[in-house]
């Protein structure tokens, strides 16, 4: 059963991929080094293997349920929480000064990976932890900071955010719960909230809430919007005024709890200001890029132990025969060698590891940001802002459709619950939807990203792109795909420069008309070019003399890198004919038509 | 809640796109006319939406389960069922001597169809059934069709078909069941079969099985396959040796049991030779090819009614605003109103529309070829020839990405289990795997089918095709699209031959390598077809005056045909690409570099 992770392809993308090693170098990394590295690696398999992977099934049959007053829960969901709490592993990305082990972001989030891939509802409590405590480390008081930040650091609590309402999903502009200010410098606030992961459970004590609400009197909009710290339990230890109101019971994913919450029933329910008045949004930024990030890894993640799954499967399971000579007195073949079954494998592996590298690289981009030098963190800035986007909705998209070639490589038994793909499938369906569906990062990238900051950030990916095609090309097994990815490239800037030199004259409905189809045609790009770098690592792996194991995982990543540029990449070239004419044809059809 | 279909739509692919007018004026559907299949249309919509939908969710969320003794079912499976059996539609599409009412199969399917969308798993044992009746009618002896042939057309018992084992699931060449002859001319079967829908359940008193067994002494693989009838009751009324081991627990379709069974425990299990020794696999495919179009129409009418619940939801749900002039006091405008949404939902009505056309032009088919003039019924044999694997996996595919695109427009929603759509996604999962998988289609089309009968119904396409786009160029709203169709077809027409021409020089690894690409490319150039024949049939609506309700329809039309040649179907030149060039990045791949 395990599938979750291979030492060897996170170890290929921190190391090869990625120069990890030189980023421990950095003075900030000086505790660590890839030999800490790696055994922290193996006791997190090991982890997940024991106390994540077992329960993944059982608390999909049987998800949690509210009886009226409380939450009931699988018991090994806190039993694997509390066993990741003791081994610290919520602390690994946080700062010695604020008692965290100060691992680099890309270590950190190849660490998490092992435990999406294992049991992603489970795990999902302590990602939005982290990410909570992230912005109340960078936004909040000093007093919040001494009642809560440690708290939450070491997942003793939990963290939510609670941005959407019912009537108010992706329309933020919209909300209606409101906080009103009291004398001694609180709010009390009011409203429904939906959506809300991990709002209601009883694995930890307190749950802080970090919730959007408007102050009275405030700007109309999104420009109305603060920030509030809301715990369930108050520092008196009294209960605060939230109520869980009901659980969703969802398609996956069904260990995290998913709440209506309603706050503020009697009095209102007692929070405090983070960051300024009215400054919610951008505060709350904070921790939505942070999760942007996170959800493609979850992909990601999801998308690889899928792909493994299928390749154990597909090498274990006789059936039929080579097509060349049929003779059925001979034996059957294992699937595997199927050219069908093989085209589909290596579908499945160049868009997990695709997306696995596409995550693990805006990690490093984080780190730059963290430790580069100055010309470093401003590129690493500029690209981390356009990428974004992309690495929320690739790996939603593509690592997706690795778990949904898991299942068909599977046949039957990939659609019964006897075996994890399906499983799988249902928790990754989530991520397309959640932290901005795919259509709100469509027009993000088109709408705000490329053009950002004097478009800085697509100049650099552009750039970046260029940098490594120079230097695969003098590799004779790479220059042919190296200039493929030139082409796709000057294609794909001048459709970008041709939507924006229109986008005033047509207007924002025709400019963003196919924004999700620009996303889709950016991300290909993208996963090309780290595809192309992948290439790469692997040809220098094996010039260097690789054999065995490692030799067969190097040839195997340049077999990919081929695969995608050969059926992927081409794709995206009427997708660039569909955009540069602003194709029309949905928003000239009209709403009674349907 | 309904949305399980629209009267307009049927009307529409009936009588405007297929003729299905001219149709019933032919000798043999004399006792029918457009008036007596609408109100039969309006029943089966009424029974669907009172007796099959209902219980769509909660069968999903209570299936039937084995106690080792009995199968246990929700009781609602069994009062549809009842009503589906006591006002006759199983007999719809069997000839008036059989006891059937005669049908044109066109008319059956949309009726078919209608209870698919409301509950495909409840309807999945009156379809098995019916397939199995036409098997018997077609192959089995006067003595056995005296015995169940009445019983099975009534549906008062319901068959199944029993080809997969355990070991063996695709690769029929390795079934290991064996039947032994026995003096009486019966048969004695010892073996156990795999993934048999409607394998056991107490629906009905009797369940008689079509199973596929080897006469030892026979010839190896597939030539040594004979069919055999084995009744779960036998004449006499004791049990035969039919034995459920155990039902599979799936992630949707959950009403229809599946199980998997033993024969033959004992003594052997009766059953009686169908058809002659050894040719029994020849007399499944009677039954298997109106199982792939039962599959396909199926898929179709799931993805059909997931569009038709996303456009409710898109028009009553309310957020955010216009993307020009964003002013937060202004009202928020309803999400059908935003062009992301809009497109997806023109995605979701191409490709659910298209596959309802798919697969009713599929059963217009099997009427020419039933009663059509000789020229006709060539044609349209020739045509179904190649098009049966289309037909079974281009809905499979497309029409399930419609119920993705159903979820997605729903958001949060959309992934809960409180709205139909995630459902209806699980549900129509199953269709690219069973009847045959895509991989085992594109096998059968590009190795089998465009080369069959001299290439008859390959040319029969791609004439029909053209013969279209030459009756839509007068048109000066289509010109541009029949053009494009022509040019793929022409495409696809030299894609064929280059492939064709090489096969025996490459060998057939090489040759089928990209068969599934293969099945997209003509898949996709099929239904850009099918869409430029229903932009003509709703252009011709149009200018005959149509207004109202029919005129907003028929604008649907244009624009989803606009929308498909825009937006999808030049996807299929990279596919060509990689297919003229023969490409070989997955076949080169080694298994162990996976």
């Amino acid at each position: 059963m395990p599938n979750i992770t291979r030492r060897e392809e996170i170890d290929f993308l921190l190391y090869d991929l990625l120069g990890a090693d030189k980023l421990l170098a950095r003075p900030r990394y000086a505790e660590h080094d890839p030999e800490t590295i790696g055994a922290m690696l193996d006791a997190a398999l090991k982890l997940a293997e024991d106390k994540f992977q077992p329960h993944a099934a059982a608390v999909d049959a049987d998800e949690p349920h509210f009886d009226g007053t409380r939450v009931h829960m699988h018991p090994q969901v806190r039993q694997a929480l509390d066993a990741y709490r003791a081994a610290g592993y919520p602390t690994v990305g946080f700062s010695e000064d604020l008692g965290g082990m100060q691992l680099p972001m890309t270590a950190t989030s190849a660490l998490k990976m092992i435990f999406s891939a294992a049991n992603v509802s489970t795990t999902g409590y302590t990602f939005l932890t982290a990410a909570a405590a992230g912005m109340l480390a960078a936004h909040g008081s000093e007093d919040l900071k001494a009642r809560y930040l440690d708290k939450l650091i070491t997942a003793e609590w939990f963290g939510t955010m609670c941005l959407s309402e019912p009537q108010a999903g992706s329309s933020l502009a919209d909300i209606a719960t409101r906080a009103v200010p009291q004398p001694d410098g609180s709010y009390r606030l009011t409203g429904r909230k939906m959506w809300i992961s991990g709002g209601e459970h009883d694995l930890t004590p307190n749950i802080i809430h970090f919730v959007l609400a408007k102050i009275p009197g405030g700007p109309a909009g999104v420009k109305g919007i603060s920030l509030f710290c809301v715990p369930k339990v108050l520092p008196d230890g009294t209960r605060n005024e939230v109520q869980l109101m009901g659980l969703n019971h969802k398609m996956g994913y069904r260990g995290t709890t998913n709440c209506a919450l309603s706050f503020g029933d009697a009095d209102g329910a007692v929070g405090w200001l983070v960051g300024p008045e009215h400054q919610g949004l951008a505060c709350m930024f904070h921790m939505m890029n942070a999760a942007r990030i996170g959800v493609g890894a979850g992909a990601a993640a999801l998308g690889y132990t899928g792909y493994l799954h299928a390749v154990e499967y597909a090498r274990g399971r006789p059936q039929g025969r080579a097509l060349a000579g049929r003779d059925p007195s001979s034996p059957m073949i294992a699937i595997i060698e199927h050219p069908d079954v093989k085209r589909q494998l290596l579908r499945a592996k160049a868009y997990a590891e695709g997306g696995l590298a596409l995550c693990l690289m805006a990690s490093r981009l984080m780190d730059d940001i963290e430790t580069g030098d100055e010309a470093e963190a401003r590129t690493a800035a500029d690209l981390l802002d356009v990428l974004t986007p992309i690495v929320k909705s690739w790996p939603s998209d593509w690592c997706l459709e690795a778990n949904d070639i898991a299942i068909q490589i599977h046949g039957g038994y990939g659609y019964t619950r006897d075996y994890p793909v399906e499983r799988l499938y249902r928790d990754n369906r989530l991520n397309p939807i959640h932290e901005g569906t795919k259509g709100v990062q469509g027009l993000d990238l088109l709408g705000r990203k490329v053009s950002q900051n004097g478009g800085a950030g697509f100049r650099a990916l552009m750039d970046a792109i260029g940098d490594s095609a120079a230097a695969a090309s003098p590799d004779p097994a790479l220059a042919g795909l190296a200039q493929e990815l030139i082409v796709a490239r000057d294609r794909a800037a001048g459709v970008t420069a041709a939507l924006l030199g229109r986008a005033g004259a047509v207007g924002p409905d025709a400019f963003l008309a196919n924004a999700s189809v620009y996303l889709d045609m950016l991300g290909h790009l993208t996963v090309a070019w780290i595809w192309l770098r992948q290439g790469m690592a692997a040809q220098a792996g094996l010039a260097a003399g690789a054999s065995g194991a490692r030799a067969a995982h190097l040839k195997g990543k340049v077999a990919a890198c081929r695969f995608f540029f050969a059926q992927d990449l081409p794709g995206i070239h009427p997708q660039c004919d569909l955009l540069e004419r602003m194709d029309r044809s949905a928003i000239d059809t009209e709403a009674a038509w349907f």
